[in-house]
Order: structure tokens, then C-alpha cells, then sequence
């Protein structure tokens, strides 16, 4: 931090287990992603490329070479893994795994219908490769899972060997966890509270409205997602309660008292 | 392509007549010029500085040598032009694109009142200088053209040397080919579609929503155009059927029945 | 201007009084600041460091000799002030300010409740220290400041010393001068020039329908403010007539009359 100010939440530091902050990357240029470094590296823990853009990204090898050197683990976004599950080719996707070095990688059935003891099954085996990051929720706004399915499915999925689940929010924070609009179903997330742990799920929140509502629910070191690479700075600040959105929630109840700040 | 993936749509390559991506640089940096080509050079065929926007780029001169260096051909946007008609400084224009060694030119008629004759007349004109696009549809949301209308302005713009006809959309995606809401007018780019070539018009797509309905109904070589910078690798994929939105688009009767894809 | 074009308005030059561009830095890297400055200098007069990005940016030193070296005075969005004071570490602020050498700050009340006077005081001592601008106008969307109330606290604070007073809209353009839609509250605007010379206000227009909007009511050398790095170019065709928004605004009589442009 530049400079010195109390009443400021206690930030976990790198490796961070939780407070965790996970950025899409969808096409960023190696010179795109050294800037973000320069900005902010100490608050990226890890970097999705976003579904299947590896694919198509001629800088691909670069790019991870860059990550590598900032020590800051990448994943291939879990509809590449889809691509290849559905088209019979899971071994290709192991091999790729370890031709590109990744240390991680994401299983998600965002875009296919997998029953979930298969989910499980490809969990475990990648677990023994890589570390897996698991993905719950539809990418279809139309297919709403219910919160007491959405607990079952996190707990199988840690037990299989998932490091950490993912709540599915997509690029544009509409889906999953969210309703069309962009609203945090509420009644979702604080469900699947009461039986798992905050730590062990990274909430994809790639809207401010949705960062502000589970920093206000959470805390400072929530685990956010799919947060956009100009975004990572705002985000801190949101965490710090330094932007307007949060600024009362970290002061303390004398200071809230002389200024006459409501304490809900 | 970065993996081999089996059951993925043969894409055209540069120089493209069909599968064109036309990209919009609205007042980007050399640098980041140089970016977005470092990244998806492949994936660009043509960019428009938009609207005016040349006009108070301070470097003009230095973009258009990247560009050039890229092989890249690049045209002014059409509001540019139109400013010059209004002024009556079209000699000027002319001049303009001799003093620039531009190779493409657009001619629209989206913030005045043009008639068809006199809008031919320079196409007429400009195609004789240059590779000419010319653009149908008002930037006005409250001027709606009929399909029937929008088919004869077609026609007679190729027939007068338009090389592609480009469906108006604007930046925002509202406009023209669109509802103020960006949702496609549908059975406008239908009925324009039974007596025009689907290649021979470059459709303005900037929000992903559109560029999807466009690639379900016309393909991975469809030409779309108003792409921003950043939504170049992620339209790629949307082409491909490596995004959630066409992931299914591509697969074959085999692969769908065996995951249960519904084939509508 | 890289063509000759008439009609077009003339320009006030930097160092500007009127016809300022204030832009918002959330949380650029270096190299991205110098790509602004490389295409957009001339059109910059003052950045702002969005509320307390300041605080947990890394490049901070670095960014700012960036800015001093292109001559543009930065100062820290009033959010850090305000988490300062509310913090009773307003000295702290103010030794930060000589520490970091701004020319520039902000006195803002958008997060806290803060009695009138307080807040003259706060302006009249950073006057003596720094320029200052003041903000009016809160960031809860809830909080409706009347028309009449608006004019009084401007003229307070610009009595206090601030040498700009700030419209507030957020990064958003969604509170303050606009509805939650972002539509302009068009009454509390024109009330406001009742009784404020133009040139002492900065209007936050962060959405281009909003830049519109105030070059249509005042000219193309309105100061506007909240501009995005990426919409300064846009910004400055807007300004001169040369986007389809604007595009008829600065045309003369005769030109209208030929095209038959509505002269409303």
C-alpha cells in the first residue's frame, strides 16, 4: 500500500488460500499482459484464458511464459476441456496439459450434460495431473439448478479432488449465480453457505454490483472470479472499503458513530 | 490453430472474400495497434478508423505505416466522407485519400439525407480510385428502412462498384440491422438474403449476441464487421464453435446424439 | 486537425479554462498511460486517479512522472480525501499531497455526510496548499440534492477557493446529474446556468449520450469530466460536429438548407 491508513481490512498475502482474486484473460497481447502485471501483480492469483481462446491466440506460448515468470499459475477456461471431452478426445487434453506445462486445470459441464458421477470421475483423474479448479452452474440461463442440487454437486466435486468449485457466472455475470439481469441470487449463495465453506469456492463476479455484494456478504478475502484485467485495481479497492460501494463497511463503530453512518 | 480438435469448421484464410472480419479502431495507440496485431493478425482483414475519428488522431501518420507494414488494408469511416460531401469539399476527400495511399473508401449516407442516384454517383466515382464499401441503414433510430427498400439500395450499390454493402449497426449495435434494444432484426436479414449473396455484404455485429446469430444462421465465414479490438480472439471462437453460445453449432449427428443434443 | 474541414468550431488550446477534458485513470499501467498521452495528449487537461486507486497502485511514483513529464496536472479522486477525513487523518492527506508534489486536489462529501461549512473549511485550507476542485452531488442514487440546493453549494464552494466545481456522476454516469438510467436530469443542468457561468462547472459524463448532451446545450468547449482513456478521441469528434451524434450541430444555415437539415 502507498500510504498509511487505519480502519483498513487485513489483506491475505501470496500464496494466497483465500482472498484469492482469478482473472479472465480472453486474448490479451504478451505486451497487454506485462502491463497488467506492472499494475497488478500482487493481486492476481491465477489467470484463466478464458474458454477456449487458447485455441485460437497465436501468442499462446509466449503469453505462459510470461505468466511463468511472474510465478502466477494459468488454466485453459473449461470449455476447452468440453470441446475435447465431447469429441472423444480427453487423452489429447491430457497431453496438452503437460506439453504447455499447466499446473492447473478447469471441469466444468457449462455447455454439455454430463451425469455427475462421469464429472467426478474426470476430477479425479485430472487431480492426479494437475490441480483441478471445478466449475457448477450452466452457461444456459434457462437451466436453473436449485440450491440443495448446487450443494451436493460442491461436495462431490471437492470430495473427488477439486482444489477449489467455481460459481458459473460467464464473461458477462448473467448466468449461474446470477439472474439475467445481473442480480446475485441471494438466496443461493447464502444456502450453499451454511454447508461449505466460503474459502473453498471462487465466485465468479465479473460485475461491480456483484464484487461489492459478496465483499459486503464475505468480507475482504473473498474469493472473486472472472474478474476483467482493468478491473483488478478496482476490485482491491472494493475489497479495502476505498470505493464508494464499500467505504462504510470496514469503519469502526466510533467512527461510524461521529459521522453518523447507520451501522447495518 | 494452436491443437487439433476434430469436428471444427473449416475457416477461409487471408486474402478472404467470405469470413472477412472487419475490426474498428476508434483512436488506438501505434503500441496497441501492434498489440491487437501481435494477437489476432490472422483474424483481421480489413479496419475502419471510425467515423471521423482520423481527423484528430494525432498519430495518423504512424498507425496507417503499421497497418500497411501488416498488410492490412484501412479506410476512413464513412461519416468522414459524408462531412466532406456536406461541406462540399468532396475534391478535397478525394485528395485525401491520394495524400493517405488509402486503397479502400466508404460511402454512406447514415447522417444526411442522400439521394440513391447521387449516392451511386460516388461510388461510381470513389471505385475508381479505390476498393469502394458503401453502407446501408441511418445511425437515426427513428428511421426505419423496409426490407424491400434495404434490397434495392443493395443491388443498385453493388451495381454502381460497391465491392461489399455493409449493414449499418453502429458502435453500439442499435441501430440499422437492429433494434434500439441490439436485438437483430430477423426477418429483415432474411428477406434481404433471399436476392443478396450473403458474402457480398459485411454485417456490423459489435455485440456478441449479434455475431452469434449471424454465425448460427450464415456460418463460420460469415462477414461481420464494428468488431472491437478486444473481441477479436473471442469472436474467432465464436466462429469455430469453441465458445459456449455456438458450442453445439458445429458438432456432428454422432457426436450429438451420443451427448443428447438436441439438433434444432 | 490532420484535414481542412470547415464549419467545424474552434477549439480552445492548453492550457484550457474552458473546454476541459478531465480523464479517469482506474488503474492504467505506465505503458498504457504513455499510449494515452502518445493519442490523446492534446486533448487531456487533467487526470484523475479515480477515488482511491492511488492507494493500491504499485506504479503509483512511476505514473506519476509519466504525467508531469506531459506536462498534465493529476489529483486523487475525493473518495481517498474522504477516507482520510473520515478517518481524522486530514493531515495525513495533506502532507500525502506535498509528498507526491500534486498541483491538484479534490474536496468531495459523495460517501459521507458532511455539514456545508465543514466542507468550505476543507476547501478553503487545501487552496492555500493545492488548486482545488470541489465535487457536488452524492454517490448514493437515493440521495436527491433539489435544483436550488445544488446552486447554493456550488456557489459556496467556488467562494471557498475551489477553481472547478465537479457535477457528479461516478464511473458510471448513473447518480448526481443523471437518473439511474444515465438519462441527464436536464431541469437541475439548466437551473444550475441560471445562476453558474458554464465555465466554473466540470461535468462527469462518463456515457457518450451524456457528452452529447452537454456539447448540444453548450458548445464544444464545455469542460467534461469521468472520460475514459479509450473515449478521448471519440470524445473530441463529438466535440467538433464529426460523429453522427453532433453531426449537424456546428453546420451553417446555408449548409443545412441545401441538405435539408431540420434546423432545430
Amino acid at each position: 500500500m502507498n500510504f498509511t491508513l487505519s480502519q483498513v481490512p487485513e489483506r491475505s498475502q501470496k500464496p494466497r488460500t483465500k482472498g484469492l482474486t482469478m482473472v479472465m484473460d480472453k486474448g490479451l497481447s504478451v505486451r497487454e499482459t506485462e502491463d497488467m502485471l506492472s499494475t497488478a501483480s500482487p493481486y492476481i492469483d491465477i489467470v484463466k484464458l478464458g474458454w477456449a481462446t487458447s485455441f485460437v491466440s497465436p501468442n499462446l506460448n509466449e503469453k505462459l511464459a510470461v505468466y511463468k515468470n511472474a510465478n502466477i499459475p494459468v488454466y485453459f477456461g473449461g470449455t476447452l476441456f468440453e470441446a475435447f471431452v465431447v469429441r472423444n478426445q480427453f487423452d489429447d487434453y491430457r497431453k496438452l496439459l503437460d506439453k504447455y506445462q499447466l499446473s492447473h486445470a478447469e471441469v466444468s459441464d457449462g455447455s454439455i450434460e454430463m451425469p455427475q458421477d462421469v464429472k467426478c470421475e474426470y476430477i479425479h483423474k485430472l487431480s492426479q495431473q494437475v490441480t483441478v479448479l471445478s466449475e457448477v452452474g450452466s452457461k444456459d440461463e434457462n437451466k436453473i439448478i436449485p440450491p440443495y442440487k448446487w450443494i451436493q454437486l460442491i461436495k462431490s466435486e471437492l470430495q473427488a479432488g477439486a482444489w477449489k468449485v467455481i460459481g458459473e457466472a460467464r464473461e458477462s455475470g448473467n448466468v449461474g449465480l446470477f439472474r439475467a439481469s445481473g442480480e446475485v441470487r441471494q438466496g443461493l449463495v447464502e444456502e450453499i453457505l451454511t454447508e461449505i465453506a466460503f474459502e473453498d469456492m471462487i465466485w465468479e463476479a465479473p460485475q461491480k454490483s456483484q464484487q461489492v455484494w459478496f465483499v459486503k456478504l464475505l468480507g475482504a478475502n473473498v474469493n472473486l472470479g472472472n474478474i476483467a484485467p482493468s478491473e483488478l485495481i478496482p476490485l482491491e479497492t472494493i475489497r479495502l472499503g476505498l470505493r464508494g460501494d464499500t467505504f462504510n463497511h470496514f469503519l469502526n463503530t466510533k467512527t461510524k458513530q461521529k459521522w453518523k453512518i447507520d451501522s447495518k
